[in-house]
């Protein structure tokens, strides 16, 4: 591949951000962020933008019943196997324009420009993928859309999966019409994805783009706490079964295992369900939801006994019953190796400064290592931060990541005769 | 008024079991409980059922702007004080079956028997009020109805008091035919509440009446936590300010505060608002709604400041703003001393044990008790369960309360000439 990677064919930065704005637009709040959870209205609307795009500009629609989109361009026909780039169009309750937008619309632009480039002989075909649910903000678990593709769940899981609400991905997507039944491309030789870090490690390093080694090892989890709901009143408190003081001492617990490691394991819990929430009612039930991250599995696994020894120990501390479901199992891993140094080689003949991190976030990227060679590219996160509306990537860091995502794909699709 | 309580007005009870099973058919849960939020549409059918009832046994009815009932027999003529007796109609969420309700249904049927008696003559008129929001579930603050009556708040403070979905009580009462323009009686001369114990006290000792002397000083705070919302993944550990990690160290600091009293003041966190509240997005805002109760009023100032002083010691070490509202001051105070007594007389000569003992729960009681001599009798909680759909009142200690209230009433409005 590597005779290509000092020219490339160049993608139109124009529309990137033309399209890139016409589909914020849709769940845009006042604060500059994104409210677009999975599946809804708003979400179906973003879908709507970006497909009338992929259909005018001569891509090929197909829609699983999980909701994935795939749009594919049949470059060297139908017996060749398939290089897929995307990401998803869901976001977090009140989050940024870029995590996820980002890779889909570089995506879009990336391959249309390459199959309208002269002098290439493909080898293969080329396909935008639109993942469905991968915040896991409306339906658990995260992920799930590109989890099916990858073979980790089936299509009757991920149709059946609720929100708080009780209303399932399968009647969600009837809704907003991307409840498809085609499938995607069978043979994938590689699946490439542009995302924004969504930490401070490039920023900090001066770095335009990350090449993503890995990913952190995450195991998820669901503890279902059962107290008593009694008057907050005169119900002595040797009597009280409060599910929110054992929520509570949880969150510590999980956090305090985090303090232990001096930063190599990550913990939290963002979500906590109280019922029945009444200022005058000891809360009966709270499920509480944690995570725990790090690079090493081993590490990972003990943090998690012990997390669950811990809810053990509280529940018998505050006479409440305290059970738990591991909802993920991710363990830390590597992306591709050869797609990664190309990644790196493109980045370097660009003369951009590339720097190789580990991706603590899950994205379906992770998913699609299961499935064929993957990768991911990274660029830089203003402070670090994201999942919040003041999310921000500059222009000139997006330029060079839908540029470097082009210049990947191009080498993993063409030859150039002759060069 | 001594006289009287031996003898006494019968009310009836067949009348009484009748309206209190029909009222609690509105907001039944299939566990035996209620779900019948204030001004709620069930809350209204329940009102609906009282007041035709009160109408089609000769009461007038009005409802004054912040929904309270006053349904009212003026057996002394227009220049006589009143007497009042009643309670409230809406529950906590998933509550139980005789919080409030019987205090209303026994204040039907006592006074209907005492205005058809025969033989005596009223020196004083008789009202039944079911006040608006006693319990503080759906608007803030709690004993809303009856604090306004007693003059605490006013009436456009009430009705402009919203629900989580922002529906204000004036809203919601105008939904369910509630948003009345009367006023109730001026010239109350006793207020008077049958109520459940909601603890334990009255069932350890065998006693089937409680003579409430007085109320439980209570703070109640809202505390509202800053963090900013970050990817639960990579931001790093140093750079979080994670709202419910400090909503977390509140809740436990709030419970140490009880602990260290061995019992003499209590403490409790029922409820906690989390935004976004999503599994992957580090809290950026959490409510922390926390109360206190103690005897002594002092004890209960010190809890407070050592409250809020944790509370600031938590913002700073986990870098998150914490701001506090104290939205309830009620200090323990005593209820009228003349009507207790008389309350523990008509116990005695009933044959039925009674007991002192202070209500550490709010009443509509404890409003009334700025505007008029007021007591309050109290009758068993099974194993002091309450705001619970367990909560149970056998029938004979109902129907002692019934009896009490009917008697005390009648002592206070009548006298039998010749007796």
């Amino acid at each position: 591949m590597n005779q290509y990677a000092a020219s490339g064919v160049a993608p139109d930065l124009v529309a990137f951000h033309s399209l890139f704005e016409a589909v914020a637009r849709f769940g845009a709040t006042p604060a500059g962020g994104l409210h677009r959870l999975a599946a809804s209205a708003q979400e179906g609307l973003a879908r709507d933008c970006v497909c009338d795009w992929l259909t005018q500009h001569g891509f090929s629609l197909r829609v699983d019943p999980a909701g994935n989109i795939f749009a594919c361009l049949a470059l060297a026909g139908d017996d060749a196997s398939w290089v897929l780039t995307g990401s998803h169009l869901d976001s977090q309750p009140g989050g940024g324009r870029f995590d996820g937008a980002l890779g889909v619309v570089a995506a879009c632009v990336a391959t249309h420009a390459i199959s309208r480039a002269q002098g290439l002989q493909f080898h293969s075909n080329l396909g935008v993928a639109i993942w469905t649910n991968e915040e896991g903000a409306r339906f658990a678990p995260s992920m799930l859309g590109s989890g099916v593709f990858a073979g980790q769940y089936d299509f009757d899981f991920a149709r059946a999966r609720a929100d708080a609400d009780g209303v399932t991905l399968a009647q969600a997507l009837a809704l907003t019409g991307y409840d498809g039944q085609d499938r995607g491309p069978e043979h994938v030789a590689a699946y490439v994805e542009l995302h924004i870090e969504q930490g401070p490690e490039l920023e900090r390093n001066g770095a335009a783009i990350g090449v993503v080694r890995g990913n952190w090892g995450t195991n998820k989890y669901l503890f279902e706490i059962n107290g008593v709901a009694a008057h907050t009143g005169p119900t002595p408190m040797s009597q009280r079964r409060d599910a929110l003081l054992a929520a509570s001492h949880l969150v510590i617990a999980c956090r305090a295992l985090s303090d232990a490691t001096e930063g190599r394991l990550l913990t939290s819990v963002g979500r906590m369900d109280i019922h029945p929430n009444s200022s005058n009612v000891i809360a009966a039930r709270v499920t509480v939801y944690a995570e725990l991250r790090c690079t090493d599995n081993n590490e990972l696994q003990r943090a998690s006994r012990a997390l669950e020894a811990e809810a053990s120990r509280i529940g018998v501390e505050t006479g409440t019953g305290i059970a738990w479901q591991q909802v993920t199992d991710r363990p830390a891993g590597n992306f591709d190796d050869a797609l990664c140094g190309l990644i790196a080689q493109v980045a370097s003949v660009r003369g951009l400064k590339a720097m190789d991190l580990h991706t603590v976030a899950g994205h379906d990227s992770v998913s699609l290592r299961a499935r064929c060679p993957t990768a991911m590219i990274f660029v830089p996160s203003k402070d670090g931060v994201s999942h919040n509306e003041a999310e921000f990537t500059s222009v000139q860091d997006i330029e060079a990541g839908v540029q470097v995502l082009c210049q990947v794909l191009e080498s993993l699709v063409a030859a150039r005769p002759g060069a």
